[in-house]
């Protein structure tokens, strides 16, 4: 994501003079409820796990999840970049590539 | 986000041989499930809506949330950048800067 | 569920002074974080979407939802049968019989 | 809760034939979803956290993730008692009375 969209996605909030209620606890919040409107998407899929018919609504409520993470990052003073590839560093520790190659199992029960 | 950052998560999965787990409703529910990770910070903080003392762990759960929102945007062919401007746009007219000025109400209800 | 059943998640919370901690706001946070943990013994179960040989994982975890969900009703002083039969009548009116049968989609789009 | 109301759940669904929808993995979605309705009424309320003025909608909510609890239970064969009151029996371990009094400390941590 390029900073032109991170600073798009600050002023929209700032013309609205919303920063008042970005309170990292309702911010979280958010964050579920959009992820929540993202799986709606696939409620009764059954096992059509793919959905393509769907690309467009996903494309819509994927947005909105990521919209949230950057006002979340920024509320606490966050760097998106470095906290991604800090985290990277720890699951490379947890999933070392020999063992959790090809295998969707918890790094608990690898 | 920088390229780089994207760059490295879709590594980290094609590493670990990941792509063939990663369907779009298996990865709505992931993306889910770090939500309440994120979520679980706050579980019983009452009023404490800020909580500073857990920047750390606000920090981890946002990049794991982040994470598989670059791995879904992958998985469905979708540019973030794209998405999250598009969205903005539509959010412009439903949100028109003079209805919703300070306010943290619903568009519907606007 | 029987009023036993009921009677004994209130005295698990009494015996251990938690009632202080059981505001709305939290308990609403509670329901989906377990609701999460449920939702994770299907995050990577692909086109299976039946999962037989994860049934005592269900349980344990649909257990832990509805606990909380009798906690809630506890804390905002509703009485479960009421709620769940009154909103049974909305559905009637938002579902009916003869436009909802063998249909999966959202009643706007009945 | 009565049989009558588990029973009106259930008469709800087979009037509309829906049964068929209801496979384990979209109703852990749909608790999930709903889940997150209820966690809505919470979005913006900051530290407000008891919101005594929504009870109704909280009172609507609740009542969604409670009815498809039922339903998940009837779809797997579980008993709504039996399941709860067995969890009780672990947590009673987990949590014992002279650890967990008057903490909300998660069991991990006790």
């Amino acid at each position: 994501m390029t900073q032109e969209t991170i600073d798009k996605i600050l002023k929209f909030r700032d013309d609205r003079d919303w920063k008042q209620f970005h309170n990292p606890k309702d911010l979280a919040i958010s964050i579920s409820l959009e992820a929540a409107e993202l799986l709606e998407v696939f409620q009764w899929s059954g096992s059509d796990i793919i959905c393509l018919d769907k690309k467009d609504k996903i494309a819509e409520e994927l947005a909105d999840v990521v919209n949230y993470c950057v006002l979340m990052a920024d509320a606490c003073g966050l760097d998106l970049d470095e906290i991604v590839q800090k985290k990277i560093a720890v699951n490379n520790e947890k999933y070392p590539v020999n063992k959790a190659k090809g295998k969707s199992d918890k790094y608990s029960e690898l």
